[in-house]
């Protein structure tokens, strides 16, 4: 029995790959190019994309002069498309635009299409054939209007099974895309949509409006790319028509719906994480600009915690070895509200909580701070008293650990559920501003007591 | 013209979801059981789900003993997997083994397959029909073997369109989730699979194999869901099949993968973040086991950095304000390595930077750090001189900062790298582990350089 599967591209391994990659390297050093390139052209288009994007400028030149371009625009188009935009930016768009001209015309264009860089419009237009179907190039970026595609299968209200295969197939290699076809009124209005399962498995004479499903959700070309994420996630509607006034004007296709979640978990997971954007810039500038901004608030938040130490300059000065202590009481507190923040975050973000009251979510917050502070509290109490050998020491340390993981608990929940309620989205809430609350409250607290017992402490 | 859509549940928006959830819950109060079921009946399942799941256990099992075994089961058969078995975790096995036991067993048998929860196999075994086909129950979660589902399309590869059609309209309702139909060889070996787009654009008689395309990738029983994950992230693969031997054990319909996604996405945010395990737990006991782990690992890196801050104590007997810089020095450092940590991580996740190598990364890494320290050592540096007066002390905070920062940036590349490297998942290296070396090396960096330069600071 013959089998097919040696025919497709391998899938490997994240270390096969990096594997692959050295070896390419190393071709190109030597000034092999066509071997590197031997290696190269039997890999998932994915994997191809990926190393290419991984390489030094010179190298990934020279192995693009190889490459006939459609080649590279068939690399781009089976590449899912958050990948394929990394690639294509790290190509530049001087590179993109010599390879689109010379490819197959339709081609480079669902390319481009596909690309959904800001720079996707400059490109479109400075090649020989512009591309004028590509209207979603004007939509910004993150919205819907930027994620539908212009291409994709419709049939009349009045048509048949065999009419909406047609047209179906009349999609070309993109008819793939889709497992819907949509159903349009004579005004041009969405009607509702057919499942292809439902074309394949009726007659081809079955009216279209005997198998007419509701579409279950639709957006504008504004909607945000988060909302089409949530959608996706929470209602687990793969494909997603773009509708301005009643009239279908794009599909987001489940590859295109698919990135968006990606693209919104990424955003998410670095928004708290203290990053601002994008994730594997390979540009300096780029990394600094979504990185220093949260550095330099976090600034003005250190000396926040700094003015708040100085305060009690005199306290420490009785008691030096009480500096020693600060790091234990804030560093506790800043970990418990990075925690609880993440947690709030996430599930918001995946839609539990819904009807949960934010009283009860604080008061259930503070409850679990207690908890573990009072088990840390105990904790660092005997650890403060066998190192120093003070009890007072020890009791201070224990009672201002109680009360800061109680503090980081309602900050960790409080913050996020206060930007939901003022209608910003929660990720915003960095653990920057959470671990300000956190030191600011843990030395006010912890320095606090002592000032207040220093009696027993000297 | 008539609008079908309005016969749809509606989709809505968080807000709207929670202003429901309020209603019902002073309607329970109220002791109106049926307006609430009323109000909750006409949403979309997974509302239906999501605000069942947040109601107190009393107001809940009221609900629940208006509503038909039949809605349930369709409820959370409608859901997405992941949704499905919280709401499921949430009503509680007894619960659940009620509404099974009365429900049509078909439904049930797939409900409980969708549920995926650890205790399926025991709900499955104790209802009166035992569900046999429920093969995947004995998988370990977190594996392809429990994701997979043992119904799906397939067809001999002697066969015709008109049969592999026959075979997938057999599924029922279970048909839609799958856009492709598998082909077995006589020995029941995976032989390719054929799109449901071309079975659709075919004539009946066309032989299968004229329609044949190679699997891209399978997976076995064992392989990890994360593997899976990436499969649908990398490469794009929506469907995928489990083989066993070359035999084919069962398919991970798009929605289960895609499920496996999100999952994976919450684990990474959330490991960072330094909470093991599931979002949104309900019960104190779990959220108690998901975060003191952490925690009190954390308890030891304070103490090591409050040991690091003892070392100097006669330098802070000298200079007690410089106690009050301790946090500054420390909290930029973690802020930075937590950036980079993040984005490694992440970056990891998504497959890029395949084949950088791990030196251009770390120096990178340690070139942004000097970047962001220069620019904030010189801030912190004519801070700290305005506020003390003492220029020396300036100078000390501008230099530790500076090294702090290119430390912070080569520990949130080096610790995610390190781990990569000997086989262990990057995420688990949680900022915790990070703000640790960033807090002991900007202890020591900051009270070290005080030290030796005290004579200019006294």
């Amino acid at each position: 029995m013959e089998s097919p599967s040696t025919e497709h591209p391998r899938v490997i391994t994240p270390r096969e790959a990096s594997n692959i990659a050295a070896e390419i390297r190393n071709l190109l050093k030597a000034g092999d190019h066509e071997s590197a390139w031997e290696r190269l052209s039997i890999l998932h288009p994915a994997d191809m994309g990926a190393i290419l994007a991984g390489l030094p400028r010179t190298s990934r030149d020279s192995i693009l002069r190889i490459m006939h371009p459609d080649t590279v625009t068939w690399m781009l188009r089976q590449m899912n498309p958050i990948q394929a935009g990394k690639v294509a930016t790290r190509l530049g768009s001087q590179v993109l635009t010599g390879v689109l001209s010379q490819a197959n015309p339709v081609s480079a264009t669902r390319a481009l299409m596909r690309i959904r860089l800001p720079q996707a419009r400059e490109v479109s237009e400075s090649l020989e054939q512009p591309m004028r179907e590509a209207e979603s190039f004007e939509f910004q970026p993150g919205t819907a209007g930027a994620l539908m595609v212009p291409e994709y299968p419709s049939v009349q209200l009045a048509g048949t099974v065999s009419e909406a295969l047609a047209n179906l197939g009349a999609l070309g290699d993109v008819r793939y895309e889709f497992n819907r076809v949509y159903v349009v009124d004579e005004e041009g209005g969405l009607a509702g949509h057919v499942n292809i399962v439902d074309l394949a498995l009726h007659l081809e004479q079955t009216p279209v409006r005997d198998l007419l499903t509701a579409v279950p959700a639709t957006v504008g070309v504004n909607t945000p790319a988060s909302e089409c994420a949530r959608m996706l996630r929470h209602y687990n509607i793969v494909q997603l028509p773009v509708v301005t006034g009643g009239r279908l004007r794009g599909v987001i296709p489940q590859e295109f719906l698919l990135s968006a979640v990606v693209a919104e978990d990424t955003r998410q997971m670095l928004q708290v994480g203290g990053v601002t954007g994008e994730s594997g810039e390979h540009s300096l500038v780029a990394a600094i600009r979504t990185r220093l901004p949260w550095l330099t608030v976090n600034l003005a938040t250190t000396f926040l915690a700094a003015g708040t130490i100085s305060l009690f300059e005199s306290t420490l000065a009785k008691v030096v070895i009480l500096a020693a202590f600060l790091p234990v009481v804030a560093g506790q507190g800043g970990i418990g509200g990075t925690q609880t923040l993440t947690m709030i975050v996430r599930s918001m973000a995946l839609g539990e909580f819904v009807g949960v009251s934010a009283f009860w979510l604080l008061a259930r917050e503070a409850l679990l701070g207690l908890l573990h502070g009072v088990w840390l509290g105990v904790l660092v109490g005997i650890i403060g008293l066998v190192w120093t050998g003070n009890f007072g020491i020890g009791l201070v340390l224990g009672l201002a650990m109680v009360g800061n993981m109680v503090i980081a608990g309602l900050a960790g929940a409080g913050v996020p559920l206060f930007l939901r309620r003022i209608g910003v989205d929660p990720a915003v809430a960095s653990a920057v501003v959470v671990t300000t609350f956190t030191d600011v409250c843990g030395f006010l607290l912890f320095l606090g007591i002592a000032t207040a017992a220093i009696s027993f402490l000297v």
